[in-house]
């Protein structure tokens, strides 16, 4: 990919964009809850050609959506397709920059993780990601996965 | 300029930004009507250093303005810096490459006019630019310019 792509796709991101981490409880004995990473692209429905441009730029991964609300979004879920973005466009991203070193940290923290409270950590680095944000959204903290150990599943 | 800064503004503008043409009615016999032309950024007000460097790099032009729904703008209106800038960003762009081409023309033909003809045929091009942008905002048009010339003053 040529660097004025990645330049212009991480402009895309910063003016409209989004990427975020959260943590998913999941019905599994071993492990209870997972990390799940998502960037989104955003748009006016009127304007979805630039989303499907996009969506070919990485490969044709993730899935674009038309909301009744006249927007759609582009969004990649997939860690390992969202870690290979993140690593592309960090040279070029500026407002969402320390979104996208603490991401990949996250990620690097994810394949090295060990034990429980490894897994901990890594929640309390998702909780870090929602400030840079400023998500305001009720959403699973570290504090519930740590506490939800002592609930009987 | 950097052809990846350019590449980077032009899609921050094409996610989240705005090109926009207006007539605007003035007390000048001469003039009744102008064109004002700008160039509008977005960002919540918590990431205002975005707009900031935005207009660092545009040589401090125009002005940024907090509102109180937590929203800033920078925005650009000075006719001769907005073309420069539509030049400078018409590489790079994708989703607004349509209105820049439409902006540059307008812009042309603003220094060619001659006649009270030509103006009206510059207010159809703008117009064209607000449909480009599927505006629905009730706005000056080309046949109140033209009807207007039967009103006196």
């Amino acid at each position: 990919m040529e660097e004025t792509i990645l330049a212009y796709i991480a402009g895309f991101l910063d003016g409209d964009g989004s990427i975020f981490f959260q943590i998913i409880p999941r019905k599994d004995y071993k492990d209870r809850f997972c990390i799940r990473s998502s960037i989104a692209f955003y748009q006016k429905t009127n304007f979805k050609e630039i989303l499907e441009w996009l969506k070919e730029q990485f490969g044709n991964v993730g899935y674009i959506r038309h909301r009744k609300t006249g927007i759609s979004d582009y969004t990649i879920v997939d860690s390992k397709e969202v870690k290979k973005i993140l690593l592309l466009l960090q040279p070029f991203v500026r407002l969402k920059r320390k979104q996208i070193e603490l991401g990949l940290e996250i990620f690097n923290k994810i394949e090295d993780r060990k034990s429980e409270n490894d897994f901990l950590e890594i929640c309390k680095l998702v909780d870090k990601f929602k400030e840079l944000n400023y998500s305001k959204k009720r959403t699973i903290t570290s504090e519930f996965v740590e506490k939800s150990r002592f609930i009987p599943l």
